[in-house]
């Protein structure tokens, strides 16, 4: 759980960082500075120094930072050094194509189960994991130990599904379903991409920025 | 193209207003207050104010905001109010969902084309829309006025991906390749899973939040 003050939106720039610096400890590249690092990220320097200072990481003036020990620390505040159970909830297109690409390209977040309501989905494996039931939702993940719940279910089952991961265990839940979640304790990070469709629509010339009339 | 200095975050939530007033406009509820805003949004309601405020909606003190008004005034400054055309770029399993999601759910953003380089892709259709090879990306966008591009190839190919998008008039571009695109004067928003997963396993109790040793 989190114990200290670090603002959400610094925690999402965490992994960015994660993925430069052990890219750069990986090519034996020991020492980043934080110039060196907003090349690579497109943020600034200055964000970068005051996000990494939040947990204590101030590298050393005039050198930059350690990147095999910044890469184990963050590692270890994210909670990715032991690794992280997930399940994912909706086998549907978008669910293959998480579960695909997330049992393929990540290590330190396992997906471990896999839950669909549909009786030919139930069954079904992917790279080793089973569709269950949803109705084996709750004890799986209590008996998995999962912490993170991806839903990719129907708008309209979506708080019912939140509610079973909460009841299993769950810590936090990717939420693809166009719908708001209510879970009390559980943190919620939402992808919904009518809304980044609409939002990017802003930005080309289709937008008609009228502060004045109507 | 942006006129004025609305900010990002504030744009993000525009979409999100604009679902909850069209539902209330379509049920007949003429006015909304703030305070029911951020009910069904779950944003405060000075935020929401604030928010608003932007593009000169300021609702009636003591009553509220008229649903069907601003409804109508979101949509026009999103653009949406008369369509935008999309491209897809990638046919795999996550351009599939998204292209099926987005042709069945949206009517203001329209999926147009759609791009893969797999010959065995390549002429298969979709909702009516055909997948035409990558080749034919720049004149097809050009010809049909695609704003916004859509990434679901891998990071290898992101950049290239991105760099053809813009020769084709595209000018904001929704990238799922985890990978950083340099394109000047095009908005990229970027949605990657890994730092999805990664930052939500801070919420979690397999986080450590030591900031002391090291």
């Amino acid at each position: 759980m989190r114990r200290t003050n670090i603002p959400d939106a610094a925690i999402r720039r965490l992994p960015v960082y994660l993925r430069v610096v052990s890219d750069l400890a990986a090519a034996d590249v020991p020492i980043v500075s934080s110039a060196e690092l907003a090349e690579k990220t497109g943020l600034s320097p200055e964000q970068i120094r005051k996000d990494l200072a939040y947990f204590g990481a101030f590298g050393t003036r005039g050198v930059g930072y350690d990147t095999a020990m910044l890469s184990r620390r963050i590692a270890r505040i994210l909670g990715l050094h032991r690794g992280v159970k997930a399940a994912l909830v909706g086998f549907g297109h978008l669910g293959y194509a998480l579960a695909r690409y997330s049992l393929t390209q990540h290590k330190d977040i396992v997906i471990a189960a896999i839950f669909d309501v549909d009786p030919e989905k139930v069954g079904q494996e992917i790279l080793g994991v089973r569709v269950q039931h949803v109705s084996e939702m709750v004890e799986t993940c209590r008996q998995q130990g999962v912490k993170i719940g991806i839903i990719t279910v129907p708008a309209s089952s979506a708080q019912q599904t939140a509610e079973l991961l909460k009841a299993g265990g769950v810590e936090a839940i990717l939420n693809f379903a166009p719908a708001k979640l209510n879970v009390d304790g559980v943190f919620v990070q939402n992808i919904d991409l009518t809304i980044e469709l609409q939002s990017l629509a802003y930005y080309t010339s289709a937008s008609e920025d009228d502060t004045a009339e109507e």
